[in-house]
């Protein structure tokens, strides 16, 4: 018997979990239900573990006396390059958004790289130098990377996921599960904007003007809000893949809580009106990379709100909603003719490989 | 103008460098001498800084007084299941093992992964299931991760990123740029295992016992090394990706010193002799999952190969050379007839996708 026999081997046949699906999908990575129900069935029982229970878009752990957070995140976004920026520039913002919605300074970033043969290099150093400039936007360091190349047919270009590290200031306490009724929901800005943008160029859709992706670093902008609102901030989460409807249901299923969203009051750009109304797309559900959703107590709601608005990409900023006692785990959206509905989650298809 | 447009936009047009390649090939991600080009040319002059530059398999940083390991490594390995493992447990393992040839102790890991449309879930279940039994076996937890799918024809059934976090204990200094003349290069076991067993699935070559990969996690290995050693080991690295004959390159050019190898106290097993002999490789140039070269004090050598046989993953370990003051950064092989040759570096063409 050799070393490597002599330690524990890999189950040799897990139950593939009987719900109904035995083959990946698209929408098993749009965020969505489906992505829910393969997070539930294959990921959890496998990795469970407290901190991975918890379902935070960042881990945070303590290494003798310190308090960090990583986070990690594959990008698949296609096309490549396309209005407002790139797959480069959206992994690095997207990495340090998933550390800043935690109260986390980012520090440090890791890439990976999956290139499939015959990537022009123009692409990959156009890619690598979006990065760097991303990196030094939001004051990281990439500190360390890998690079594979897989063959012409399987892959797209350029894959990358990347890692973040980020420092949490003690006493720091945000998490999906901290919303309480009589809360007040925010948003810094328009929604949809990034969907649409890709969406746009991928459909062949003209604007008057561009509509641009909105990815950017929201970390200073969530430190103002923690600035101004303190303890009263008790959950902030970047509404991605699914959307505002995705955010605010993983809210309201881990805070026990409902969230009412008053429809009239959500931040739209024209331009993704119009495009949701031709496609059939509700803009609550589609893709944002530079927003942020924060659940704040109703008495600091002003002062969190100027504080957003103070920020270049707060200036749209806007109460959107409330969290209520009422039907827990449920969201509603209250129209502007004062009727309620049910905001339904997607199954995950709608939108394939949007970051 | 938008808040997003009044942010720094990436570089539009960075010039391609100009190295004699337009397209990236499947060598640019075997470890060898092209990788080391797209490091130098791309990612080197859009990332640059201190830490990247080290070039060391993990990165080290200091956080309220904590010092912090951080490693990535994608894995697009063929098959996704072989002899001895699967691409799941070889992604834990590989990201234990570069926390641990740094002389960190591994934590935490994060795993991202990009899944094909069409895969079975049933493949899935087995790899999560594996790398949840690799992170038991190696004392980390995983806890953070992400999931996107691509469409059919886009991927190769599963990619995965895993990165890692380690502790560096105080007083800690392991350098790819430590060796000194005079030092021993130890080797913990057996050179080539699991890229010959790669090949021999795909080539379908048959032993009279299956060649199993030696994908293991080292961190034990690597502790008890440093126990032995102190600070007479003045470098670590697990040779994967480009074999020995990489990691000894890397080691001769940052250390600015000569290393000789002696062929013949090379261990190796008969059925990789043979494959080696068969399809035309040098088994110095293929790739190990599960072991480490070390290189320490001539003084210690004793004491760390003692320490190596003494774990169950080092018990084929064997002193393969030293370091010399000649010929810097070369490094040269020493047959079983007193001839001296240089050992090449590859390009790195030669063995695709081997992890």
């Amino acid at each position: 018997m050799s070393g490597t026999e002599a330690r524990v081997e890999p189950a040799a046949a897990c139950p593939v979990p009987a719900r109904g699906y035995d083959r990946i999908v698209l929408g098993h990575g749009a965020g969505g239900g489906l992505s829910a129900d393969l997070l539930r069935d294959v990921f959890l029982p496998a990795f469970g573990n407290p901190t991975l229970r918890a379902l935070e878009d960042q881990a945070s752990l303590a290494i003798d006396g310190a308090r960090i957070a990583v986070t990690t995140d594959a990008f698949v976004v296609k096309p490549l390059f396309f209005p407002g920026g790139d797959i480069g520039r959206l992994a690095v913002n997207g990495t340090v958004n998933d550390l800043a919605v935690g109260g986390a300074e980012p520090l440090v970033i890791t890439a990976a790289f999956v290139l499939e043969e015959g990537l022009p290099v123009a692409d990959l150093v156009r890619i690598a130098g979006s990065m760097g400039a991303a990196c030094a936007e939001a004051g990281v360091d990439l500190v360390a990377g890998d690079t594979k190349v897989v063959d012409r047919g399987r892959g797209d270009g350029v894959y990358v996921t990347t890692t973040g590290v980020g420092r949490v200031p003690v006493g720091r306490r945000l998490s999906i599960a901290g919303a309480c009724p009589g809360d007040r929901v925010l948003v810094s800005g328009t929604l949809g904007d990034h969907g649409i943008a890709i969406l746009s160029v991928r459909e062949g859709i003209d604007f008057e003007t561009p509509l641009r992706s909105d990815t950017a670093p929201l970390h200073r902008l969530t430190a103002a809000v923690l600035a101004a609102g303190g303890d009263a901030v008790h959950a902030m989460r970047d509404p991605t893949r699914g959307g505002a409807a995705s955010t605010l249901h993983e809210l309201a299923e881990a805070s026990g809580v409902g969230v009412v969203v008053d429809e009239t009051a959500v931040p739209l750009r024209s331009e993704v009106r119009g495009a949701c109304e031709l496609l059939g797309l509700d803009p609550l559900h589609v893709a944002n990379e530079g927003k942020v959703i924060a659940v704040v107590d109703r008495a600091a709601t002003d002062a969190v709100l100027a504080a957003m608005r103070a920020d270049p990409l707060g200036r749209d900023a806007a109460v959107i909603g409330e969290v209520v006692a009422d039907h827990p785990a449920v969201v509603t959206v209250r129209s502007a003719l004062g009727g309620e509905r049910l905001l339904p989650t997607i199954p995950g298809e709608q939108l394939p490989r949007i970051c």
